[in-house]
């Protein structure tokens, strides 16, 4: 299983997302602009894999710090999370990712810099070996809900690339077909930016999973006609009663899988999870440029100058959800309660 | 209002609706084989008017017939119909049409071909005629179904593109429009062809109608946050009991507005109803070819050789619809009575 993410010298090697599957491309990012522009161009996305982008990129910026009086450094280091928190809105695991790595200098005493540029990366390093045994912990969970001959649809990308390796909704999948389950995936191809169809189709057909390609708006006639048993996705933020931001799309899937009688998992970790906000309502919901709905892949498709609506995210109230599939184990309604295990 | 197809001199004059919204271009097809490309590519589409491209498609046939022998030119007709026939399988209204044609022949008894040549043209006029009678029918008993500042969801393109002139579930808008009504109009771009994108769009905009481009994904979120109070498709097929054939994801789309509360209306004229199935379990689903997903746009979105499911349509189980408004008026549940008017 490959990785999306590594630290490699003092630079961050990435898998540029946005160039696959036609070329699988790794690119150097080596200062926080890079890492910010590569967040915010998706050339890195998945919570998870945001969560580790967060850590690095805190680390690129603080390498360049020349401060030397700690405080300078520490409040230089405040502007490279400041900065990379800005990149995106809606996951939970970056700034999950930026604060783990703050409070690594807020609880140092020694106070030096070079210490503190270690202890920076030591923690980013940590964050990324944590969420491979997150995700590890995640399919181990999950598998047991896969039957013989499922059909899974899933959504987006929740897998290798999406994480520090395995992955999440793809994670159960990848574990249940290491166990012998003959499964096949159903992919809806994730408007505007692909994902399904770009890398989700890649990974399985790598890890010799048989999947079918469908538009998004073919869910609805899948599940109608009996192709699917059930939905597994992953998530960017879990709000403390369950309802889920996900990528765009997984509301209306989660309505028509609810409508069809097919159980709907969410495959998560626990770093996904907002236990400030009570409920789905406050999720902020990333709009992106219209661009990538009328001309996203290089060829116009709509009028010019066209009124278009971009939200990246949609929220799933937690009705919808039959269950979180977490490095905690599968976790059932009630979700306000069984949500509490993730509560570090 | 534009026409999308009309008779020329001889030849069928169509726009080019591949090459929309960048280029308006018109083509002229001459023979039955460009005919039947035409409406297999797409270049004309939507179910009233395929009824109205099989009627001058037919006439296009008959006129190149040297046969001088009555029995001779209605066989090679039947030849011409039953290409034509197989050019696309789901609209009803291809098929109706070319009922029509054959029934002028059935009822001639003069037997002379020239005279049978001019009566094949004269029904292919009165098609196109009626269609737009019908449209603007329509138009006038769903236009009171809409309110003052409405927000309208419709999908695919059932405008004026789509019909002899006018359209089907645009033509609800734009009398609402005539009347003074402030509405603003949600589209999904329609994947894979995009035809709301490419279409929609821009018949909505040329009419001065304010209208907002989604993904078909975002359906969902859309309605989830209050933005639509009403839904309104066209079809390809109705059943005698209502389920509805149209455009793929019109069946999301309903399962959607049902979940919300948010009324479901069918504009169709009365030649999209198909009597003989009881149910629309019997309606043929095209299936199209898998490039139209992973390179619909002549960018390669996927990797080569995925499996790919792409039907181009999808049946709305009656029991989803509000009602069907048709020439006759709105007809309300149960469908199995009311869509009796509808049958001729």
């Amino acid at each position: 299983m490959r990785q999306a993410i590594v630290w490699d010298n003092g630079a961050v090697k990435l898998i540029d997302q946005t160039q696959l599957p036609e070329r699988c491309v790794k690119i150097r990012c080596t200062s926080v602009d890079e890492m910010w522009e590569a967040i915010r161009s998706l050339r890195v996305r998945g919570a998870p894999a945001l969560g580790i982008a967060a850590a690095y990129g805190t680390c690129l910026g603080a390498q360049s710090i020349q401060a030397t009086s700690p405080d300078e450094f520490c409040h230089a280091v405040e502007r490279v999370t400041a900065k990379l928190a800005t990149a995106r809105p809606t996951a939970r695991n970056l700034f999950w990712g930026l604060e783990r790595m703050k409070r690594v200098l807020e609880a140092r005493e020694d106070r030096d810099v070079a210490m503190m540029k270690g202890a920076l990366l030591e923690e980013a390093h940590r964050i990324r070996d944590e969420d491979e045994a997150l995700c590890r912990a995640i399919a181990e969970a999950g598998e047991p809900l896969v039957e013989q001959q499922d059909q899974i649809l899933t959504h987006c990308n929740a897998g290798w690339l999406a994480t520090a390796r395995y992955g999440t909704a793809l994670g159960v999948i990848y574990r249940a077909h290491e166990r012998g389950k003959d499964v096949h995936v159903y992919i809806g191809e994730t408007r505007p930016l692909l994902q399904g169809a770009r890398l989700t189709t890649w990974e399985l057909r790598d890890h010799g999973i048989p999947v079918t390609l469908i538009c998004d708006n073919m869910v609805g006639a899948v599940m109608k006609s009996g192709k699917v048993s059930k939905v597994i996705v992953g998530a960017d933020r879990i709000a403390a009663n369950g309802d889920t931001a996900n990528k765009i799309g997984t509301y209306a899937i989660a309505v028509l899988a609810k409508h069809h009688g097919i159980p709907f998992y969410v495959a998560a970790p626990s770093s996904t999870c907002d236990f400030s906000l009570p409920s789905g309502e406050r999720i902020p919901i990333e709009e992106r440029d219209p661009k990538e709905v009328t001309e996203g892949l290089g060829v116009r498709i709509a009028p010019r100058g066209v009124q278009v609506y971009n939200p990246a995210f949609d929220v799933t109230p937690h009705e919808l959800i039959t269950a979180f599939v977490t490095e905690h184990g599968v976790l059932y309604p009630p979700f306000d309660r069984s949500l509490k295990r993730c509560q570090a």
